[in-house]
This record gives C-alpha cells, structure tokens and sequence, in this order.
C-alpha cells in the first residue's frame, strides 16, 4: 500500500461529509462527472414516484393547488438561497439557464441609465451565456464587448450598463473575485450579473454579502437536480421592484388568474417566472435539494479544496512529469471544484478512462475535466482516479 | 334508466376510440378537465421509473448519448408532427409555451419585411400570448394591435409584420378558421404564428397543408405530457433557414460541442431549441404520446363533436331553461373540444361538481369549463355529468 493510499484512508476517515455518501445511488465507477450530471439523490426516485402515480394520476389538476405545485418555483428557489447567500425571496426556479440569462441581462440594461450603451461579457464564458448575451445586447441596441474576467475592471465605463461573468470558469475551474469585481461593477455604476452554474452547491457564494444583483445558475451539476433540471434566477430584493422582464409570462402577474388583458407584473422574485412550472422535474430538485439538510457550505468547500489538492499531488506522484499539464490554478482562492489537465490526446485517453471506471469529461480541444463533488467523493476515489489516469497515460 | 342513458351506452358501444381508455390511469371521476391536465398515461410511471433509476441512476452522464437525450426534442417533436399534420422536421420540443411564443413571434417579425411595423395579436387570447406579444412588440420596435380573429382580415395591412392567434379560444371553446385566417395573413405579406395548445390532440390542424408559417403549443392538455411538460415549436420547412431566434442558446449552435464563441445557427427546426433539455419531463412526454399509435385524428374530431353535442343535449334535457347558457357555438366548424357555459354562480358550482365527481374548472368571473378528450372520456360520463350539474343547480 502506497503512502497515498494509507492518506487517503485516514482523509476518508476524518472527513465530515463521508456520511453523505450514501444519500446518494452510486457504484464501483469513480465519477468525476457530478460538474457536469451530478447524480442521483437515493430520495429521488421514491419522490417522483409519488408526483406522477399520486399527485398527477389521482389527484389531478386539483394538485396545482393541494399538491403546491403553483408555488413550487418560489418554494424551491428559497431552498437553494442557503447555498448561495440569498435570504429568502429573491431565488425562482425555472426555465433553462439560457433564457435565465437571457432575462436577467434584459433587466439588468433596463435597471441601467438609459444612455449606458454598452454590455460587457466574460469572453471565456461557457458559449450560451455568449450567444444570449450578443441577443440581449442586439434587443436593447447595445454593444457588447467581451472581455476576460481579468480585463473587467479596465474596460468599465461610464458606458457600461451590465457585466455578465461567470464565477467558474467552466473549462479551467478558475474561480473568479465575485466580490471584488461586484464591488467595481458597482463603482462604474453599472448592474452585476453572475452565472453560477460552475459555482453553486461547490462553494460558498454571497450572493447577499457581496451585493450582487442578478445570478443564475443550473441546478443539475451540484446541485443534483437531475438532467437539464430548471435553473434558477436570483433577483437581490432591493431591485426586485425595477425587475422588468422580456418574457413577461402569465405566472409573473401580479393576478395569474384575473386573465387580465393588461399585464401587472407581480411582486417580488416572482417577476421572474414565465411560463406554467415544468413540475416533474422540478419536484425531483426539490427532493435533490434534501440531501443538504445539515451540510454546511463551507465544510464542503473545505472538502472541495482539500480533494483538488490530493488529486493533483496523486496526479503529480503518479504521472510522468510533462505528461499532463494542469490549467486549474494551484491558489485555493483562484480554484472551483474541478481540475482540469490538459493533454495532447485528451479525447481519446478520457475514453480509455471511462472503460477502466473512472469518469470525467472531455472539453475540446485537450482538456481533461475531473468535477469533485464534496457530497458524494472520497479520497479514495481521487487516488484511484490518479492511479488509473497513470496506467491510462503509460 | 332515461332515453339518454340508453343513447350513451349505445353510443359507447359503437366508440371505435373505446378501448384507448385503458391506457389511462382513472378512476370513478368523470374527468372534463383535460383540456387543463391531461389524465396520467398508463405506460408513464414505468418509463419515468426507468430514466430516473436506469439512465440518470446508473448510466449517469453517458444516457446524454447513449439513451438519447440529446436529440429528445427533435426526435418528439417528430411525434407530434403527425398529430398536427406537420411533416417531421419542422418541431422541437422544449420549453414553456410563453418562452415559444417569445421566439416564434420575433422570428416571425424578422421574417417580414423591415418596413412592416406592425404586428396583430388575438385580443381574446390567453394572457400569457398577449404579455409575451407586447414584450415581442417592444423588442423589435413594432406596435401591437389586439384585434378580435374576426377583426383580422380587416386589420390586416402592408404595415402587418405579423400575426398571432389561437386555433380554439381557451374560455369559450370558439374554434377559429386556421385555413382562411392563415391565407388572408399571406395575401397581406405577413407571418402567421398560430398558438395550438386548445387544438392539438383534439382535432386536425393540418400545419403544413394550410401553409402555417409558425407555430406553438403545450403539451399537457390533449397530449397527456404531464404538469407543466414542456412545449413545441413548428416551424414551416422553407422558412427554417431565416428563422433568427431571440434565445440563441448552445443547443441551437451548428456545432453544440465545439464550444465556440462565436453563433453559428443549427440547420433545420434545431435552431429553435435554446438550453439544456429538460429530460425528465422530455421523456415523460415521449411515454405519454405512445398512446396515440394507430389512432387516427380525424376519429378523436368526430367522437370530440360527438361528444359536445350529447353534453349540450343532456344539459338541454336536464337543467331548467335559463339557468346555465352555452357560450360555444353550435356549429361544428367553430367548436373546439369543450363546451362553456356562463353560470352566475360559477365558481360555486365548480366547486360543488367536482364534491361530486365531476371534474370542469371554473374560468373568471362566470365560467363553467368542461374538456371532452376523446380518448378517455366516454358517453356514461358525458350523461352522468349533465345529470350531476342539474342536481348542483337545482
């Protein structure tokens, strides 16, 4: 047994949130994928059972009202606010996080001067919050100007309205100064929106604390939700009254059914639902979300942190020097919850790695993206993982 | 036993849709409100079950190839297009209904001529197409005119850039003449967007004979999808390659893998899909519609009418003259699959049905809405429905 191995034992052994493990339905595989699809909560399955057969099948369209459907969204929302700094009322759930963004970035240049005429985007974001963002921008007659988390302060303006970043950085696991560049967004005078799909059940966020003032995030990498569960909009309370959506649906009046002809916007984070709530997978996230009764977010950021670095001291030990370089910054205060490696023949060695069990992701062109969630990975998982990425790599 | 008692047996008999009740899961209620929430399909709590545990469980990240997640939304929406009689390719599914009007009706505008500075919306429409078509208006700098389906014709004009209506109208069940209202928005030069939630699964809409432009609807009412399930979006084969989304997410990028910064539109009706798809309720979906194999649409119209028209002659045989008055039309060619009924009481009496069994809903502020779907509902139930409203009444 190797020095690492015995570690490994003892950091399993100490670890405070080894219990959590078994809320969850896992196997022999090593996944290292949870940043991607984080897996199944053991409740879930019970849960939805329930939804369909009882709520849905017996009970009907009286399980709107009795059942809490109609209120799901808001419910819900106020069950991942703990995770990410929010008091209550300001987090809905639902909706894809493209068209999250799409409505937060809307009313973040609305919520603006009128002659601030520029939006500035994170350029290494992950492609949706791009693509959204260049719509936002066209719908509003802005410009927008991408530019690297590092170059934000630099390029804010008396011009700038909005500034849409990213926490994590989705390929390298950077992790950005939420609250220093808040700080500077605001300095500028313009309104900060931050995407937290890389950051949210990994680390403690501040949403509150900082002052942001509008984030999303997806709800099926930590979070667990399952795939493509609704994402979640966050709108800090003091704007909530100035949050003028584009997709001004019937579940964001103030009277939902009035039918009235003339839209009334409701009050509060409820201004930021649309359309009829997608309750299936919506209640699966609920049941998600129980796994984090009891856990404290900043255990599992210590555990976050403490996995990454056994990971790349295994990495180091094992690997041959060269083989593999890191892109994950080595400062705890730079770093998310994943590792990424990159490596010539990145595609083809994640595949040899899945078929010995241990499984990551590839991201294009030859990066090696390893996700640990706190929750349900140990540190023996990590040693095997590195082991196994060795014998894969020789 | 009455005359109309032995009339609904007899008609019951002679259902060749009879047997599709089986596949539902239902009970002693008489359940009119389909046309709000489907009822649960049989075969639904098996495949749910199956991608909980199975896919999402233990095949985790790899179900988004290997169990067909990816291409849900086009693959379903090929599922649907028969029921619309649409060709396959021309629907994706995902969504809320909201979100699709939001992007069929900017698409619509920016298919029209630049000069065109108008755009109609059904002023009897449900709400939420209304707000969205005011937000769609404000967006693309045009000016909304809601005009009643009759008005149209009238409204229309060479400043027309496009037009949104409803097949059936969701309060009084008035259908409208999709041929004739779409050939008149193309003889003005504008776009036809039609909202199908009331429609589909009721009776023929005939998307690509009629020459529909684009298209929407929920899949939760007719469909049978499941509270909240996700919507569709159609659009018209020829008109694919100028169709310029508002939510240009990553799912409708040519390349979704490739990461790039810069947008580069999907072929085909891909282009309509945005984010991430929401799975669990996709697949839900996917089970729900197996229901409709073998069973022709022109079968569902005419038991649909069939139906109708015996609830309005037990209504006429059964509750004093005067007490309740019909607000959907008698003639077939205007009547979608419900009947309305204006009661001063209303509400009181909907609530007082379903005590006893019958399930309708009450629609603001004089409403009684009952939902005849054709492949559940029989004869008996339509009888024992008028017999119970004229106890309630009495």
């Amino acid at each position: 047994m190797s020095e690492l191995t015995t570690r490994a034992g003892a950091l399993d052994a100490a670890d405070e949130l080894a219990g959590v493990r078994k809320q969850f339905v896992l196997d022999e595989v090593v996944y290292l994928d949870g940043n991607s699809l984080g897996a199944l909560p053991a409740n879930v399955p019970g849960r939805v059972e329930d939804v369909v057969l009882r709520q849905w099948g017996r009970m009907r369209i009286r399980s709107w009202d009795e059942s809490g459907w109609w209120t799901a969204p808001e419910r819900i929302g106020d069950k991942i606010a703990p995770l990410v700094g929010a008091a209550p009322g300001q987090i809905v759930v639902g909706d894809s996080t493209s068209v999250n963004v799409f409505k937060a970035l809307v009313a973040a240049v609305r919520m603006a001067d009128a002659d601030r005429d520029e939006i500035l985007v994170d350029a290494t974001t992950f492609p949706t919050d791009g693509y959204i963002a260049e719509s936002a921008a066209r719908m509003t007659g802005r410009t927008l100007q991408p530019v690297t988390p590092a170059e934000v302060p630099g390029a804010l303006s008396d011009r700038t309205a909005a500034v849409l970043l990213n926490h994590v950085d989705y390929r390298s696991g950077r992790l950005h100064d939420l609250p220093s560049l808040t700080a500077a967004v605001h300095a500028a005078g313009a309104v900060a929106v931050w995407d937290l799909c890389h950051s949210a059940g990994a680390l403690p966020v501040g949403l509150d604390e900082h002052g942001v003032d509008l984030a999303v995030g997806c709800t099926y990498k930590y979070l667990n939700g399952g795939p493509g569960s609704p994402a979640y909009l966050y709108v800090r309370r003091e704007l909530q009254d100035r949050f003028d959506s584009p997709l001004p649906g019937w579940n964001s009046h103030a009277e939902p059914f009035g039918m009235r002809p003339a839209f009334e916007p409701a009050s509060g984070a409820l201004r930021g639902r649309v359309g009829t709530p997608d309750i299936l997978s919506m209640l699966a996230l609920e049941a998600a979300l129980e796994v984090w009764d009891g856990v404290r977010i900043e255990a599992v950021r210590a555990k976050s942190l403490a996995l990454t670095d056994f990971f790349l001291e295994c990495v180091a030990a094992y690997v041959p020097e060269g083989r593999v370089e890191s892109v994950t910054p080595v400062a705890h205060s730079e770093r998310g919850s994943q590792v990424a490696l990159r490596c010539d023949d990145a595609g083809d060695v994640m595949k040899r790695l899945i078929e010995r069990g241990v499984v990551g992701d590839f991201r294009h062109p030859d990066v090696l993206r390893f996700g640990f969630t706190p929750l349900y990975v140990g540190f023996a998982d990590v040693e095997r993982a590195a082991r196994v990425l060795c014998e894969v790599l020789r």
